[in-house]
């Protein structure tokens, strides 16, 4: 059950630097790679010929050879040439949209047709010199969904994350969740406040006290197809929270590009973009490290959850106030899936 | 094909001593753990909020709390509270009969209700000063029931075990097997032969010489559901045998708790009780490494016979007179299974 | 999709020296060693007494005993005895008809009174002093016939082994196929070109020079069920090429016999026999494990093509001219498969 009409972010740049990259995304088998001009291109991971994955090839003047036997598949899924062959009757295999942006490659399993780049949200954080970002990726054996409810309750922090991130304030300070249109937020606001060891240490990379009360503030926004971008940070306590000037807070954006592998799996891009001493290679690499730490905590929790769910398919899960943010968010999923399935139910009655 | 109204050893205490313990017994997912006053306790490993297991959380005051957002589950399967939220209402979740006793703890993955711990047998060898124990635990992909086959015919430790508790005279001594109940004993009795080298050893290791004919026994007892006690040792010959004052002979009980997890694969936790030198921690370790070798031998061969059965499922095996003690045992097996599937349907009918 | 009634290759004597060997042919679980006097021998590899594996056991005056609880089984899968039994009335497991002939055990999977060993190929190279051998086995997790295709049409050696043996002039030099009965013929011959790294070393290997034009030859004999056996090598040009004599020559046969474990796996026996300086075991060694490290580059391409094959089974294929060795050979394959199982169903209305 996941959207098929929308950009969902591949894979980075440097996993096709050198070769192509065979990957599944939404259950499409597709190869990655760069073409013409190092454009990227994202074709069937199928050779025409005899089957053969594409992946295991290599790009000759902007189209990628089958490593088998040599057939050229252009961009468009259609074959160019094959040494010894005539190519125009050989059947074409799917190609998708597919668009780099934001330091990221994004792909659109679906229709190509319906393909808009311009419906990629604008990232500021992945244009402007103010901010800097790091980031990583996780392949988890567990429904994409599972991962949007986590990142949509923080609340789990407290548990999950408690000797980084974590503190019982979390549980006491009830987030409020609204819908605006496509768009979910659930926003929670912590004041007066001491910060917990993750915090502090981004409170000493922007040359600030780590020791005195803080206002902290988790602004999580989730936007279709399941992508989270979760505003964080800490201001020294009393000077506006997240409105404080940026030489009074540590303040990030917690990155979350969730993209669908099949139906219980995915794979997790996730980073952190922040707003102070961009230049800072080395505190860069610090949270990175430090994320990728605390992001690998929820692993054996997702894919034991998904496990459990799977066994037990008929129990129904609470959905309290703090489920809100995910309960929310699978509505208006839900609501985009029938929109697509009865959008493919027409396409298939008119031909 | 197990009972589930019996009880069964789930584990050893230190498995539970500094964290909850996840594990699958007789199909059901179970979390372990020490509640109130170390007391143990169990619960179905899934979490009444979003399906979560339990086993990845936490104690606090005596209760498992979820470590994905902090449910705090009861050890009757209520919900004690959670953060911020009312839990009248939340749905229960199973919780399991559960002693600690003989240094082992025991489960009735069962009906609650029915759970009676004085129908856990009597196990001298536990309790008295003038015994010592030493065991571990394999988990392995067969049946519990060929499991039960392997220890209640022990002609396999000629070809199995050859270089440590085999020897040709197995072979030639015929068992006997009598029925006493529930009870299926298989007796066998080798008079005036020369010991094997882990009789040897033990020999030795209660200050006898290990270079004269001795008399052997192995005295296999099963009791439902899956336990297996053998009764072996040698004396030296011509001192009454099995009847031997206990300064001429090494005398010990094979422990076998067998445990089922699924319907192919099973928790084995074996061990060796022994009457002599009950103080000498370093013939414990001596025999336990032994021990632990020689029964690991029997892994490969037993998981490749459930291949082998899954594969032919429609052919016959042959129930010779020394497979006896496992046909008597089935039989008894499958009595209390019939009994089991009838209560359940009469509370069906009844309901 | 395999011949039941026919020669495979199961195993190398290495493999059965010093135990019997477990190994699935053509769905068939078969232990294979060595009986009477050193002669190999095959059976189910299924204990009738309680389903154990017989590889586990061990060989005892040319019987194979069951290492579980010492029935002795014939070699004509008839019980021989067992330890305090009258075996007389036990059921017989498959025996299988098995060979031993040009440094390969050879197996019959299908009816034991069809297998005639003069049905397999005379192997000149295997016995004339003239030749050396060397070989090695992978197991590769598809079809054996696309294992067949693959070595039926080396233009893909242009891009798989694009270091060792590729050359863009295999692509461009077309190969001729011929059908004579049940042997499949494709040929392809190069004239005057730079022979590619691998051939260089065997043109060293022979005391030629390596930097002067050469003409090559490639000519792949496939016969059921599944063996392929390929003329290679290279003359100084203008000596007659194929029919150069052997000191202006490097000529080769690379050995493929091909042993389907299931539908989606396969053994392969590969190997290079040489006509040139075969007192040279350092040669011999040299080529194998260039051979090796070459054919090893084929397993990720071949199990990745069988996943696409599977994933979309809807889908066919391309039969081009370069596939034309590989489509005549399972048409030979389609033929006699219809024949077998003509004479199964003709069998079973008789009976």
């Amino acid at each position: 059950m996941f959207l098929k009409n929308s950009w969902y972010v591949a894979c980075t740049p440097d996993e096709i630097e050198s070769k192509p990259l065979g990957r599944k995304i939404c259950g499409e088998n597709i190869a990655f790679y760069r073409g013409n001009e190092g454009q990227v291109a994202a074709v069937e991971n199928f050779c025409p010929h005899r089957g053969a994955p594409l992946s295991l090839g290599y790009v000759e003047d902007g189209n990628l050879v089958c490593g088998y036997h040599g057939l050229v598949m252009g961009c468009d899924g259609k074959t160019v040439s094959m040494p010894g062959q005539r190519v125009r009757g050989f059947p074409c295999i799917k190609s998708y949209a597919v668009v780099e942006r934001y330091g990221f490659i994004w792909v659109w399993p679906g229709e190509k047709e319906l393909a808009d780049p311009a419906l990629i949200h604008h990232l500021e954080w992945a244009e402007s010199p103010d901010w800097a970002y790091g980031g990583g990726l996780y392949h988890i054996k567990c429904d994409y969904r599972l991962m949007i409810d986590n990142l949509m309750d923080l609340t789990h922090e407290t548990y999950v994350h408690s000797s980084s991130i974590g503190q019982k304030e979390i549980d006491e300070a009830l987030p409020t969740t609204s819908v605006n249109g496509d768009e979910v937020i659930t926003a929670r606001h912590m004041d007066n406040i001491m910060a917990p060891p993750f915090w502090r240490m981004a409170l000493r990379g922007n040359d600030l006290a780590d020791d005195v009360p803080v206002d902290r503030w988790q602004i999580c926004r989730f936007t279709p197809p399941s992508h989270v971008m979760i505003e964080v940070g800490v201001a020294h306590a009393g000077n506006g929270g997240y409105d404080a000037p940026d030489h009074l807070k540590a303040s990030s954006i917690v990155v979350d590009f969730i993209t669908p592998e099949t139906e219980t799996s995915h794979w997790y891009f996730w980073g952190m973009a922040r707003k102070f001493k961009p230049d800072d290679l080395a505190l860069t690499d610090t949270i990175r490290e430090g994320q990728g730490k605390i992001f690998g905590e929820d692993l054996d929790m997702l894919e034991q959850q998904q496990s459990n769910l799977l066994t037990y398919p008929e129990r129904g899960l609470l959905k309290l106030n703090i489920d809100s943010g995910g309960v929310q968010s699978r509505r208006v999923l839900d609501r985009l899936l029938a929109d697509e399935h009865q959008l493919i139910a027409k396409e298939s009655s008119v031909a």
